[in-house]
This record gives structure tokens, C-alpha cells and sequence, in this order.
């Protein structure tokens, strides 16, 4: 400790909020030198390096080869795939001397399939899953929690190249398998939640959450055991309403229902219903929002959903990714007058408005979140100020262009297997395994002979673990308010010697016991500075979380040492002159 | 083999001149992705993780600490040392979506300097080193040779902090001794060469070369034990003549001689010498060069050296640096109406110009070669188309305003030292020292507490290996004309398996003594390729460069195995039974 590249700080770091942020930069593991991104120091270049390890180890295992790719790189694959302007501004950017365009590689997809299709050009080479530990670079609008979104991290990619969906399902399942074992050896929580698959293109999708309050995906669970990252939740298809005793529409004036809330509580007083009293979830709300493609191409669309339920941005997003989506602005809507905000209704929208027959530009699509069942029956806007319809029939008097998962997710919910209601709860993304397809092998022509010697184009898996975003959620999960508590495995030592006390015979009865737990095969971390006092001595064993500690000091003169554990707190006086075994034992137990 | 992932080229891939790239191209070890900068296959990952072993286990071992740097760094620090523009178009720079300032770090002494500041405050916190393996970026003008001149690279950077200049010395010392174990270990010859620090800035600096004919640094040596680069070698201070007998000047027409061997013919028919003939090196040459500083800065220089030598400009840019030097254009020179071309002499420029007393921004000064003694006598231009001046005497007929190191250095030259003629030969920078001093913790404020309590700013050396270089040396020292002939250190495995014949038994046979092998701790590459014919095989055993084979082919059937020595070419047949044994005995040897 008086020669280790360290300084650990008392105090919270101003800009940290996380616990796993505060603890790492207070234990000298990482430090800041822009937004998320961070200097590894020596204690935590030596965690970083043992969580890579337990990685690099289950990915051999599961058969998959270690690659490295640059992360400066050229343009124009990534143009061909489109990425190059998909990734918007979360790609880096820049020039070379030369003036061509380069890019830092957020993920290699393009790469990789470039690759396979410089060495590989038959069915017999197949199927491979090749892998790299490199360092990757996005520009995140906000970056937050230290390590937990940095922009410029080291990940694990990998990726599986198969000549058919049979063998992508089965390179897919073997690296799901690897996947456990990965998070099973760390010692990490782990959830595997359906997920969307985003901006990466490709059909089945799972994500590997840590589940941990301060996570930033949301995640639903049910007690039968269905998850899924809340983007991904589908909603069980409602059965269609009989609807032939409907009353029919009427248009009623509805003065001061401008909430959903005023709106049920009119309805009950004005057209109070015959079998029960009108409630929030039988009003439609009609929201305007715009998608905007990565090409720049704009589109508003109109998405239906009971008046109970908020619009869930994220959900809506996934469901037109690459698309973003934001809510419609009064200036998008000045083309459509028919729009009367608040009181929008079906009759202008979708199949029933006049623009069907116009200019494609103009049509406004309807889209209804699968919580508005076919045959049921609504109060909704009338397209006038403080006018709604009543009685309207989803399939008698209007009909949409499609459903959307729109709708917020809401604890109670039924999971969509019917394994029972949803409890919704936070988490850190970890892993994402994808199913890919041809989408890239396509866009870059990545074709093998088949045994009949035909070219067929290869399907692609993608594996992906946040090595950085791993380590941060491990100091998340194994740490107090005293400090971290790392797991033997991954800790830079698995024992601090702590010299408490003067004298040179202390000092040099530390050393001896160090020397003697190196040469047992233990790593040691000697706290050998002098002019420290034992409360700092305590405070940094504490902080820095290596699992074991052993004290000398005062009880040498009675010729014990202490030994202690860091995670339980349980310690143990055992003479100096056994504490080899001792401590062996102790560690054992 | 039949599924590693590699593929073999018997062709030499287009852009490759030298050997090392083109066997680590055909071998599969790298592949190109756009100029300098290059993918890690299975097998060069394998390497180069050896090599970066190596470096990381010898640092360690003198006592530096392993840290880890982002490479995208924001512009602040470069900025307050100069490095932002000093770099040049070498330095790869971007922007972030807010369009702060970025750049690919080309080195770290910025961020190193600044993160000992940001812990350290002490004298007794120094000496640390501290270093790092990581990806540098360059944007090289002419990247080259695979791996050798690359622009993403790999490289160890390591920097020492001291609180005074004996500090340095030791730190920088013990950095050197590493230096020579790391080569040792890698089996790389090397010289060690006293270098110019160039634009890092510092005084003491020695390059270590590999010495090889590709190389693209030219060095010189003695028999009595001098090493430099050219840049760096110093002439011996030559003896002041005395020209006490020496005749006045004289202006003579000089009709043809417009070349220094014509013009050696031309004195030699006009004006004989008295004592000998005029020789080349008896005519001043006055060259004039543009020194551009890094701030745009133009200077018109006029460097005096004896005819018989070219001026070297790297030479001439070494002593200039950070200034980039070029021949002056007419363009240049046409405010010196003065500066006859061809004809230049002393009389009108330096301290013998009328300009002096002028506006300092026309002083044109004149900077002697070494090998211009003081009190020696030449022909020289006269300052008039076809007339040049005799008997022109340094130090009684012009003087000057300094020296520079500027002609180019000839076989045979004296070594500064004493130590005899020197050598010319060419090598490959693996390495290079530097004691950088104070310049980094002056522009970035890094001072401590000195014993006195009295602030004193840090000093500082920086030491660099191009890992990644360092890897295409090794291949280029070890390949002969068939491949590649790894160390067995570094080797990708230590024994290749050639299974060559047919059936099902052979297969099974080669398989067991792999597993064997493996078990008594050998590393093994198995060619279990099924429809690969046995020259195929041996072809790619000798290209790949795995130290030792195992063949087990057609003498099978009478139980015989044959060994092989990569590197020697020797053989031996072995009964399969005591091939463990008998292997074990073959590599001993």
C-alpha cells in the first residue's frame, strides 16, 4: 500500500450517484477523464481483467474463437449495411488525413461478416461462432453511472454464422448456455428477459438483465416465470365484444371534460350507462406522434388506447424501430384540421378519413393498441371542441390500420403466456443475444455452396456482453456502506495484511506472514505504511473490498494476529505462529 | 484445422513487399482491413497476447504499475501542452455530438502526467512508473508493412516520475535494463541507439533498433561499441587550422562549373592549390532550407557544409524539431535578391549580411555543418552568376551564426566517441527512451511537497514499445523461404500434428498422441483435415511456423511416427508407443 498506484477518497465524488460509481472512484479503481469515459487504475485494471478472463474462458469453451478487430474503421461497410446513418449521432465520426470517412466501431456486425466471407465459402466451414474483448466507442446522449454507460467500454462481441435457422437456433442456445455460465461463475443475478431487437435488425431476441433498482431498463416477471424487458411485453389478445346490443353513436356536449378523469365523471352524470357506471378505461384516446426514420423520412401517426393507460415512448419506439418517436407538436398537426386537440376521434383517422383517396403523404395512419378489443364500445373524441361521441363500436363504426404495443405495462398485468400477473421491476442490462438472420450477410453478400452447391446466404447470431457495465454492476451487487466486498474470484487480492501498531518487529512479523501467504499461493495486499493510522488502515480494507483481512497489531504482544472477513464481518484471534492453517481454514469455512 | 479459424494463401497478397507481412497475411495470423490498420485472427491474437505477456511480466518485474487509458481523449491537456497542433495531420481528431474536441491519442504522457497529479503530492509518494498496453492511433502519411507502420497499433507506454535529475537517472535506468530483458526474452536482437528526442520534447533518449535490412531507421555503429541513429550522430569537433600563411581572397570567373566536380576541374586548371589539388571537400556548399514551426511559423535558414556531402534533411529536421524542414523553392528566395542560386556565399548572409541591422524578420541566418573547421579554406560561391571566390577563410573572412548537425554521415566517418570507423546499417525502432524532464508537468502543473515542504515540479521519462511492431520484427528475424518458425515461447502451440494418409485408424492414432501431448502439458495445433492431401499439410505446417511436427502417415503401418524440427529441418521416426518420451526428448535438444 505505500508504493500501490492508489488513493482512496472519503468523500463521494460530486458527480456520482450509483453506488457502484461512488465506491470504484473512492477506491482508486477508475477514474473520470470525460463523460463516460474512464482511466482503469491498477486495482480495478485488475478486476477488469479477472471479469474478462471468466468470459474469455466460458467463450472457448462453448467453442467460439478469439478475434480482434480495429476499432477504427472505414466507412463504407458500414454503409452498405446502413448503419453508417442509422447509428445517427451515437456513431463516431471522423476523417483522416486523406479526407475518407472513418468510424468508431460501436459493434462489429459488418466486420465480423466481412470477415467469414474473406476466409469461409462453404457449408463445410459452417457453423463457426468467432469472438474479440475490444474496446467500443458510443457517443451516448447521457452517459450516467460511471461505468455503467460509458463511451468507450470494453464489450465482448460474438458472433455465429450458420447456413440454416436450424443451426442458428442451435448456435443461439449454446451461447444462451454460455451465457449462464458466465453470469452463474461471476456470481451475478441474472433475469433473461425477451427483448426487442432494436436498431441491430433480426427476429429472436433476449436480453441478460442484472436486476437492481438503480438499472435503467424495466423489466416485467410473473411468478410462472415469464420475462421480458417491458418494450418487448405483448398483450394478450382480448376476445372480440358481442356488440349487438350496442346503442348507437350520439355525439353529446361535454363542457370542461378536458381530462380523462372530468370526462368519466360527465359521461356518468349526462349518458349515465345502463349496466355500470362508464369508467376511465372505456374512453379511447387518440395521441398524435411523429416517427422519424434514421433517413430523415417523417411520418404522423395516430395511436388509439384506453384512456387509463399513458403511451409508454419506449414501447412505441421499439415497435417502429429504427424509427424515433415523439409526440406530435402543435406545428406538425397545422396540415391536418381535422385534428381538434383533445377531442380526437376515429371518424377523421385511418380507413374512415377522406385523405385515403389523396396524396399517400397526407393519410394519417390509425393504429390501436391491442388493449382496445374488436366490438368494443367507447366514448371518444367528436373531432369538435367539447364534443364527444358515445357508443362508438371498434369494427362497427370505425375500423384502424393496424395495432401497435402502445400502452404502458402496468404491475397486474396478465403475462402474455398466461403464467400469471406482472410484477414490473428495474434492471442493468448485462448480455444481449440476438438472432440476427440475414440482414447483414445480405446488405455485405456473405454466401456459402450448400452440399448441392448452390450459394445460400448465411444466418447470423450476435452476442453481446458490456465487460465495463459488468464490472460496475458487480461492485453494485457486492458492496455495503462501508464498502466493496468483492467475491474471492474477482478480487485484486484475497487478503489484505494490515499492520496496526509500531515498531519495526510489527512491521516485520506483517511481512513474514505476507510473505508466507504468497509462497502458499494466496495474493496478498500488505498495508505496510507507517506514518497511517490504524482507523485509515481499517477504512481503506473496508473500501476496497478485498475479502479477507488479517490484522496485526495490538494482540502481538499476546502473539495472535486477527483474522476477519470482510463480506460477514465474523473474525477470529489465532496465534501468529499458526496462521497460515488457521487463516486457511477460515477462509474455507 | 478443420475448424480453426484460418485460411492459408499460397500467393503473396498484392501490397506486401516485405516478409514479415507478407507470411503473417498468407499464414492467417492478420488480415487488412484499411491502410495501417489491421484485424487479429485467431493465431496473431494468440502472439501477440505472448508478446504482450512478456512486456507486462518485465515491467512488472522492475517494479512499474499496469494502468489503462482510454484512447479517445478530449483536447484540454493536448491543447496545454501544444500537442493538439504540434502533432500535425498525425494526430487523428473528432468531434462529439456537442461538438467538443477530441482526438485518438498517438501517446499519453498528457493523461499520465495528469493522473499522477490528480493522486500524488509528496516526495514521498516518487519515484512511480506507471505503464499501460493499449491501442495507439497515428495518422501515419505512408503507413507500411503490415504491421511494422501501422496507424491502430498496440503499444506499451510507460513513464517514470521523479522529484529531481538523479531520480530520472535511476528511474531510467532500471526502464532500460527491462528494455534489454523483454528483447532477450523475446529472442530479438537489438542495438541500442543514442536517438533525438524529436517533437516528445526531453534530453537523454536512445532508441533500441532491431537490425535489419527493412528497417526504416538507418543507424551507425563502431567496432569500439558506438550505436546511433543517423539523426543522432554528433561530428567530432575538428581542429582549428591555421591559416597564417593562407593567400587573400580572390573573385575568379568560373565560366561551367556549375556542379561541385566541375567546379573542382574548373579551380583545379585556374587557380592550382600550392600544396595538393583542390579537392570536393575543399568547396563550401550554402544550401537554403524553410523550417516551418508547428504554429505556421516560416524561417529561411542558409546551412553551410563541405561539397563532397549531400545535406541529410532528416538530420538537418532533427535538430530543427518540432520544426518540419524543406529545400527552399525560387518563391522562397525572392526577397533575397542577394541569394544568387548557384553561387551563394558567406559574404551575404549571417553576421556578414547588411540585413542584421534590419528588420529581423529578413535576417536570413547561417548555420555550419561540423565539418566546417574554424580557420579552414574554401571555394565558395561569390554572390555573381559564374563567379566564385577563392581562399575564403571561416573565422578571418565570415563568420557564423551557429552549427548544426546537417551533412549526411558516411560509412567510415570517425564515431564521435573515438571508437573508430563506423557501419551504416538499417533497423526496425522496437523501443525507445526518453528522459522527457520537466516539459509535461510544467504545461500541466504537476508539482509535489520536496522534503522542505517547498513545491518543486516532477520530472519525467517516457519509455514505449510498438507491441504490435515488435511482433512483425519477430516474424521478419524468425521465417525462412517457406513460413514462418515461431520461437517456441511464442509459438501459437508448441507441436503440430500432421495426420497424412488415409483411414480411420490413422486419424484416431493422430488424435491420441494430440490428447497425450496435451496432457503432458504440450500445446498442439491437430491437421485433422479429411480431404487435405499430405503436401497441403506440410505446406501449411511450414507456413504456419508451429516449432515442432508430429507426422503420422504412412509409416503407421510398422508403428513409426516422425518427428520434425520447424527450425532446423531435422527428423527422426519413433514408435508411435514412445512418442510422448521420445518428442519430449527431440525439443530438449
Amino acid at each position: 500500500m505505500s508504493t500501490l498506484f492508489v488513493r482512496t477518497l472519503r468523500e463521494d465524488p460530486a458527480d456520482a450517484e450509483v453506488a457502484s460509481h461512488k465506491l470504484l472512484v473512492r477506491g482508486g479503481y477508475i477514474r473520470r477523464v470525460a463523460p463516460g469515459i474512464y482511466t482503469w487504475l491498477p486495482l480495478g485494471l485488475e478486476v477488469l481483467r479477472k471479469v474478462e478472463q471468466v468470459v474469455r474462458e466460458e467463450m472457448n469453451a462453448a467453442g467460439a474463437q478469439e478475434v480482434h478487430f480495429p476499432a477504427l474503421l472505414p466507412r463504407e461497410p458500414y454503409e452498405a449495411t446502413g448503419r453508417w446513418s442509422e447509428y445517427g449521432p451515437t456513431l463516431f465520426k471522423l476523417k483522416d488525413r486523406k479526407d475518407a470517412d472513418y468510424l468508431l466501431a460501436p459493434t462489429h456486425e459488418e466486420m465480423f461478416t466481412l470477415l467469414v466471407k474473406d476466409l469461409y465459402s462453404s457449408y463445410k466451414d459452417l457453423p463457426t461462432t468467432l469472438y474479440q474483448i475490444q474496446t467500443k466507442y458510443r457517443d451516448e446522449a447521457r452517459p450516467r453511472a460511471g461505468v455503467i454507460r460509458g463511451r468507450e467500454f470494453v464489450m465482448k462481441d460474438a458472433y455465429s454464422f450458420d447456413i440454416d435457422d436450424a443451426g442458428l437456433d442451435a448456435s443461439y442456445l449454446i451461447m444462451r448456455d454460455a451465457y449462464q455460465k458466465i453470469f452463474n461463475r461471476l456470481g451475478l443475478p441474472f433475469v433473461i428477459c425477451a427483448a426487442m431487437s432494436g436498431a441491430m435488425g433480426g427476429s429472436r431476441s433476449e436480453e441478460f438483465l442484472f436486476p437492481c433498482d438503480i438499472g435503467e431498463d424495466t423489466f416485467v416477471r410473473s411468478a410462472g416465470g415469464y420475462t421480458a424487458n417491458t418494450e418487448a411485453v405483448t398483450t394478450l389478445p382480448l376476445p372480440e365484444h358481442d356488440y349487438s346490443d350496442a346503442p348507437a353513436p350520439e355525439v353529446v356536449n361535454t363542457p370542461d371534460a378536458t381530462t380523462i378523469d372530468t370526462l368519466v365523471e360527465v359521461s356518468n352524470a349526462l349518458r349515465p350507462r345502463e349496466d355500470r357506471p362508464w369508467r376511465a378505461n372505456d374512453t379511447l384516446k387518440n395521441v398524435v406522434v411523429v416517427a422519424t426514420q434514421p433517413d430523415g423520412t417523417r411520418e404522423l401517426l395516430v395511436i388509439g388506447l384506453p384512456g387509463d393507460r399513458d403511451v409508454d415512448m419506449k414501447r412505441v419506439e421499439a415497435s417502429l424501430a429504427p424509427a424515433e418517436v415523439e409526440m406530435a407538436t402543435p406545428e406538425d398537426l397545422k396540415d391536418f384540421p381535422e385534428l381538434v386537440p383533445g377531442y380526437i376521434g376515429p371518424e377523421v383517422i385511418g380507413p374512415q378519413s377522406g385523405r385515403r383517396t389523396g396524396d399517400d403523404a397526407d393519410v394519417l395512419r390509425y393504429l390501436l393498441d391491442p388493449h382496445v378489443a374488436r366490438g368494443s364500445r367507447w366514448i371518444t373524441g367528436a373531432n369538435h371542441a367539447n364534443k364527444h361521441v358515445f357508443n362508438l363500436i371498434y369494427g362497427r363504426d370505425f375500423e384502424a390500420d393496424g395495432t401497435i404495443e402502445a400502452a404502458e405495462v402496468r404491475a397486474g398485468d396478465e403475462a402474455p403466456d398466461g403464467s400469471g400477473p406482472l410484477e414490473i421491476a428495474r434492471g442493468i442490462e448485462i448480455g444481449h443475444i440476438f438472432q440476427l438472420g440475414r440482414k447483414y450477410a445480405k446488405a455485405l453478400d456473405l454466401t456459402v455452396l450448400d452440399q448441392n452447391g448452390k450459394s445460400q446466404v448465411v444466418t447470423m447470431g450476435s452476442y453481446g456482453i458490456g465487460v465495463t457495465r459488468v464490472l460496475a454492476a458487480l461492485a453494485e451487487y457486492n458492496c455495503d456502506d462501508k464498502g466493496l466486498v468483492w467475491p474471492a474470484s474477482l478480487a485484486p487480492a484475497s487478503v489484505q495484511i494490515l499492520a496496526t501498531g509500531k515498531g519495526e518487529e510489527l512491521f516485520e512479523t506483517a511481512e513474514r506472514v505476507g510473505q508466507a501467504l504468497e509462497e502458499a499461493g494466496v495474493t496478498v495486499l500488505f498495508d505496510d505504511r507507517r506514518r497511517v493510522s490504524a482507523g485509515v488502515k481499517f477504512a481503506d480494507y473496508e473500501l476496497l473490498g478485498v475479502p479477507y483481512g488479517i490484522v496485526v497489531g495490538r494482540g502481538l504482544k499476546e502473539g495472535l494476529v486477527e483474522l476477519r472477513n470482510r463480506r460477514t464481518g465474523e473474525s477470529e484471534e489465532v496465534p501468529v505462529g499458526e496462521v497460515i492453517e488457521r487463516f486457511q481454514e477460515f477462509m474455507a469455512r
